[in-house]
């Protein structure tokens, strides 16, 4: 495969107007974001139709990659079966983790509910291929791991379409993904990047539900900042 | 901070409908998904208004983040003399990067141009504190990398708000983040996760630049969607 010269019926003629988005769509952008939610405890056991799922993953599939790599997949889990041994794992590390945190906090710890594996409908492992696009891939040559941010991206895009169809998503990360290689029968050259609790909603907390619970705080933006170099706030 | 009991006046009575997107707003959520662009040239000069700008970033801020730790920072570069400092530093990785594939793909990749640098009026660099939320973050114990994924949620929803706006943004990899570090005074244990161009689009590809280019193509999501367990392909 070449490059199309850049005259004459070049890539150039396929510049379009951007196309400015009505107050009402950049309103819409923004609902999804801020009402987007991980959600652990309200799914509704209806099953996601596939034409719903579908638009889901095709919005995972359009977000960026380095060197359109697309170095992601998707690994649906609807079986009890399996679903019980990945919520096993999870048991046993959140255990691990409970202990992690000194006193009060270790109780606080063991009064959350951080994940939703059984109660979601669907679960879905979303992975990177850290082989795909071959040896050189364009825009990986000096930092390699952005193949796995390339895979972030495409689950933040899951989100957001998630939101906007109704459907609710909890990202579940307590648990070694070496525990889930042999349950879901995943390579060893291939990195779990996320495991996914998915399922429609009717209700979703107002704001993060850790917020919610005490147990975290937002930053103010201000702090996050900076203008022009590191440490530098904004004037 | 303790968590606030479960029940009586407990975060339950936070919960809220989660209410529907009508048609228009659902379809507000995928335009933008579908029409954002990795963008190298299509910047206007025209500077970012405050208002804008921090619509876009707070979008970035309600971003997920394990065990709410908003490990993120933003630093808004802006003076030409600092932007021709990154653009020395891509400039000369871009050339390592072209001697790394043969032949003509290398001969192809040069005539790419990767990058907004100093056409953009603004660049950001996305950053992540590794030490944000203390040493156990909730959520981390047992993926230590989780909190680097926060951060690309958050350039996922910047990205994406931009778009909303008629702001384009470009993700620019080709350079050594440790040449970067200097530049931009960043400490040893922060981890330089983005450096974003970022400026008006009043053009943009109708799809993603390398494939319009004829170098890569986008590939079908029926490939990349396994049913149940890795490989096993949906009925």
């Amino acid at each position: 495969m070449r490059l199309a010269d850049s005259d004459g019926d070049g890539p150039e003629t396929e510049l379009a107007p951007a196309g400015a988005f009505t107050a009402q769509e950049r309103a819409a952008v923004y609902r999804a974001i801020y009402a987007r939610r991980d959600v652990r405890d309200e799914f509704l056991p209806r099953p996601i139709p596939g034409p719903t799922l579908n638009r889901i993953l095709e919005a995972a599939h359009h977000a960026p990659s380095v060197g359109l790599s697309q170095p992601w997949n998707f690994i649906l889990v609807r079986d009890p079966a399996v679903k019980a041994k990945v919520h096993d794992i999870f048991t046993r590390s959140n255990a691990e983790a409970a202990r992690m945190f000194a006193d009060a906090r270790s109780v606080d710890y063991r009064r959350l509910k951080l994940e939703g594996i059984l109660k979601a409908p669907l679960n879905i492992c979303v992975t990177c291929d850290r082989a795909r696009g071959g040896p050189v891939v364009l825009g990986r040559t000096h930092q390699r791991d952005t193949d796995l941010y390339s895979t972030v991206c495409a689950i933040q895009n899951l989100w957001l379409a998630a939101r906007a169809e109704g459907v609710g998503v909890g990202w579940v990360s307590i648990f070694d993904p070496e525990d889930l290689r042999p349950i879901l029968n995943i390579p060893p050259e291939i990195v779990v990047v996320a495991y996914l609790c998915v399922g429609f909603v009717d209700q979703l907390f107002a704001r993060p539900e850790l917020e919610a619970r005490n147990w975290a705080e937002r930053l103010p933006l201000d702090d996050l900042v900076f203008d022009g170099i590191w440490g530098k706030p904004r004037a």
